[in-house]
């Protein structure tokens, strides 16, 4: 599948009513349990997505594109979860998604990208240089990435529960 | 986590309307590509999970709770969907799928299950015996599963559009 622009923002406006459909109201014991220790609960990949929302993906776009010579994208801060959702609710965390994941759509749309933006480039310390358009494909695929790893996340807490059928589980294993 | 019969419910409710916000809507490169050669697409993924509601999880709960002495499941057939789901759009499974797990819920309600029944047991041919409340697991894990399966399928169509940044992806690779 070729990159497309409006059909990589079907995935991205979804995601912030698939996360309340999952998560809003369900018992903590599925939300703030992790994989094992150094593993990420439903909980913690949620503060994730916030973080990445606040200094990742469209800020790298917007550095992209920007005047600057210095195209050197910020390290993303994986532990920064930790600090910033603590003492607040899932549900608040959702809501806060949500409405980061809405202003940061309407900024994207109101750059009004062109082809020749997509290919222009900015760079990873850690990859090398990336187009417009790869960011843009690695937001989608980073937020399907982290759905599936809640649902497996939140799987996996029934592991002993569910008996013999272990062996159809493929996640279980 | 302990096998809990309000927090199963939690979930199993909950799949229809995550699988809408996913898949309602959205272009078909999205939903009917797969994995490679034997896999399945999200849409065969939702043709399964209609499946299952017919012949699965509440068919089993019954057989365990009936009067009958055999107490032997049917298998599942895993090609069933390519057959039933043939002619049928995306938004025929997601709506078909919905209203069948609405009443399987209303049934499974309706059996005011006791103690005494989850740990009341049926035979799978293929893994031997299995609990009420294993099976109840099962449809849990299951509905998880393929959540995560669906996320990861659609993930995997942008694999080569996120460029370099697919090192960073565990479930690229």
């Amino acid at each position: 599948m070729k990159f497309d622009f409006e059909k990589s923002l079907q995935i991205v406006e979804r995601t912030p009513g698939a996360l309340f459909n999952l998560l809003d109201g369900i018992d903590e014991e599925w939300t703030y349990k992790n994989e094992g220790p150094g593993t990420w609960s439903p909980f913690d990949v949620l503060g994730h997505l916030i973080v990445c929302e606040k200094t990742n993906f469209i800020s790298r776009i917007e550095l992209i594109l920007s005047g600057t010579g210095n195209k050197v994208f910020s390290p993303i801060d994986m532990q920064a979860q930790f600090r910033e959702s603590e003492g607040k609710s899932m549900q608040m965390l959702l809501n806060e998604f949500a409405a980061l994941r809405k202003s940061n759509i309407t900024k994207l749309r109101s750059l009004h990208l062109t082809e020749e933006d997509f290919n222009r480039q900015g760079i990873s310390a850690k990859v090398g240089s990336a187009t417009l358009s790869e960011v843009l494909a690695t937001w989608v695929v980073h937020d399907l990435s982290h759905l599936s790893q809640i649902t497996r996340v939140m799987g996996k807490q029934y592991t002993r529960e569910v008996g013999p059928f272990i062996q159809f589980i493929r996640m279980l294993k």
